[in-house]
């Protein structure tokens, strides 16, 4: 199985820890699919559930920005990088908790485009020069956010989103992973 | 506390929970110092606890590539990133497991300019082209690695520090996070 | 009607010339609307005739390339450039042509993750090296599509494309033109 | 007569048009050359009569710009894509057009060295902005040219003439185009 | 006089020493003018030295290299700088040691257009290379040049003058410098 | 002993003048070594001297810059192009005459996290232009230090560090030149 999700040959476990057979056969239900990048992780259960317990606690877990926002969010960090997977897969998720297609091709193509308030295009700027230029981010930079009432933790999150997903592009890119082929249809 | 770590106003959740309280304490007493970043994550047990379950796997657990490698891999990624917090503290981690203080430098400086077998020095231009162009990376990136001896599994943990330093560098760099001084005089 | 297509205020002569009613009329017969960028030329009567002139010919005429490999190109070449418009309308088409919802997303995320064959890969990683940087393509490069048994005319029709499309690309992003909104759910 | 204008294998078609063979010896009679361009599209007469076309309309026609104006655009956004080409032909142009040699070589070694007065110098800012970064542009750029003068007219134009050289430098650098020697002493 | 020759207030010395008015009219009578670079340098004795004292060792003293391969690296590395200044002077320079004014402007356009010999080739690849990456020279690009026959001396001089370009376009283009216009007209 | 200061085969002249065998003897009692880069230049006498009498005046002569903002500017160049030896080298010097080990560290990671007082940030922003874009200072840019108090002659002399550094960067880059493993140690 595994060389149909990435391109290194490391199998899963086997047999898996029933936690985890019952964390898969929950995903399953809920989303239709078992997400390939899940899958991929199976030949270690630690990074499994180092992976998954800090993605859920980033994207899916409480925070001042909502679920949408974190989404777009990560398709903006996963389109300046250009990874496959992640494009894909987030982008049918902004599709999805938006109910506007368009906004999901717009955050794969070019979030400047888009039709946003300037609240969430500040916080996309800032998740871009994040992204591009971490180094030069400055307090001016993170007073612009405060000016549009993102709260101290809020600035945390935004930039813990644009982190993670700067890691998973790298580790979905570099390992060649391959998003499940129902994303493509979805929320069209 | 929390403003001489980062430029975030997150404080510390107070009190911290009995278990946290004790890593922090063995943190201090194997190192002599608490390191500035887990005093800025402080602010969220969920978070703290992702973020040290991640690390201690990749950068301390059991691996086929050597903790100086693992080093100097996130010194490279660092340097490229230019991140402050990054290159100080695992500079000074590759001049103590190499006992060169030059090879630290180096990482830091220009890893290009140091004297590597062509096995490390491969490693290492895999570790800057995931960090710089990563939907780039070919089936024949891999393969190089593989031709220097590396296993599935040392690439994938290649992939993932870089990764993980994609993240943290962002995240240090994009809160202002401080690095602890003691490090600078570090196995100089 | 204009500031629904683009950002500039050029409305439509009017009347419009009896053969441009026709045209327009066609268009929407065949392809279920009228696409944007033809409305907005709509303001100068040479621009329009020369615009659609030329893009018929290098997209819909005669030439040893597919109508599919030249909405590849198109593709690939707005994506490098962020092309909202051209991106949209230009992905619809690689998926009708192709008949692979899944191709027309690659060519808009990152070619190089799509499953080409060696000639295809070769034309598009061209078509990539004319967008970028032109001033460095050699007669090396055109011997390398030579030897995938692309003809003269072949390339020459490639570098059209790419021609076009940094053209379109510039024209259509600077002016802020809107693509239709029937293109997003095409061919999905 | 082919492998002395560019680098494909794509003669004249032979005997060419009359109207064809009027308008080269018209341009001969008016420029003292054939311009290599013109030579080399002259293996197709869809492409040849397309691109006179368009160009005659953009950089002759009717404009609010002079044709200095859209030469210089010209010259720049070729210096920017290092077209050799285009460079010596238009920045001849220039040198002709302005009577001022120092000009034609300010466009194109460094439009920013060039005594400008401040409507030019933002007509070509916003030139060089098309040509490296068409996706960024925003309302602001082109209220930044309604704020000198220009009319929205004008800036279709300019951004028309940036979009024809950004094709027209790719057609020339990819195919190798050579241009007619005669350029270099003109109006020096 | 200092304002036509740059955009710094810092007048010559006055009355200038002996042998500086000796040397500029050598200047004057061998190049027809006291070129501007050193009419800038005279607000400063130990830095007009200097500065000459570099300039005529590398470029007029004994070499393997050519005065006109030195002046051709210095074009194209200020070219790449798009220093205003080095490419209106050196271009001259090109063009009045090669009798051959198209390759002074290519040197200044794109020298990847110029039909030049291997060897001439490699060296102002190499030159480029040190301009843009100097941080990625290795030795396997030194030994390219030593297979096309250049010495040890010669490396060192390549580099050499790519480096004092690297200085004097920085200095030039920072400070505003304008090249006396008589250059414009030589040698077309 | 040429090839342990650098990758050229360029041995010192033997003897040495006696004036340039003082000179390297005061050099070591002063800095307890002899630097590879003055080893390196023995090859060649009017290139040593030429090199010794820029520095000497640029870096130690009289100056409205302090030597240790001197030494900054040379270290931020040098970062951005990533020379090892002139990194190490002045990396060494920031630390010593600042007393203050983690300025040279923060000069070589990324100076943008130092707590510099605005004037000299002013002072390294703008040595990092002309670092990285020479061709796009302008007279705001010079208006820009002049409001931080910087006289012409300090506008100048940051500019010829800035220069300065450009040339030796390369130098020492692309010549593979090693720097005196002593420096590691010092001021830590």
């Amino acid at each position: 199985m595994s060389d149909l999700v990435w391109k290194l040959d490391l199998p899963p476990i086997d047999p898996l820890p029933e936690r985890t057979q019952k964390y898969l056969a929950i995903c399953e239900e809920k989303l239709g699919i078992v997400p390939n990048v899940l899958r991929a992780y199976l030949f270690d259960m630690a990074k499994f559930d180092g992976f998954i317990a800090m993605y859920n606690d980033l994207m899916l877990g409480e925070s001042g920005l909502s679920k949408l926002e974190r989404e777009m969010i990560a398709v903006v960090v996963s389109s300046i990088n250009r990874c496959w997977y992640c494009q894909v897969a987030h982008g049918a998720a902004v599709r999805e908790f938006s109910g506007d297609p368009a906004l999901g091709e717009a955050m794969v193509m070019n979030y400047r485009a888009a039709p946003l308030d300037a609240r969430t295009r500040a916080m996309l700027d800032f998740a871009a020069l994040v992204t591009e230029a971490s180094a030069k981010v400055s307090e001016a930079d993170r007073d612009a956010l405060r000016g549009h009432g993102f709260s101290e933790r809020d600035i945390f999150d935004i930039i813990a989103v644009v982190g993670f997903f700067s890691m998973s592009n790298r580790v979905a890119s570099a390992t060649g992973m391959e998003p499940n082929p129902e994303y493509h249809a979805r929320a069209r």
